[in-house]
């Protein structure tokens, strides 16, 4: 497992939480949205995903994923 | 009809829009949120709904209806 913490952008309210915590979920992964931070702790098996199709799911959700 | 303008604190992004617009929807009555201004422009028929119903619904989403 690898935890990594990302930057995201465009965060704002419990609704967005959700969206991006449920995208994740769906790829089989972790996330945690700090709203106040601007951040997603993600954890997930390398060996089953990348980190980059996760930054792919988050953005799609209309979040610019900055790191 | 009536139209009123509400101004209500909270809404942050597009998912606010959809709650709210849908609660008010659901009511019977149509919502038009403008983010920028922070307000809800309601337009409902006086003899089925009151506009403290509608206040209330969107007080349900979690939003603050200020008048």
């Amino acid at each position: 497992m690898q935890s990594v913490t990302l930057k995201v952008q465009g965060m704002s309210c419990n609704h967005c939480v959700n969206s991006i915590e449920g995208a994740v979920k769906q790829l089989g992964a972790n996330a945690k949205v700090d709203l106040s931070a601007g951040t997603v702790t993600v954890e997930f098996n390398e060996s089953n995903i990348t980190l980059d199709s996760i930054k792919e799911a988050i953005e799609e959700q209309g979040y610019d994923v900055i790191n």
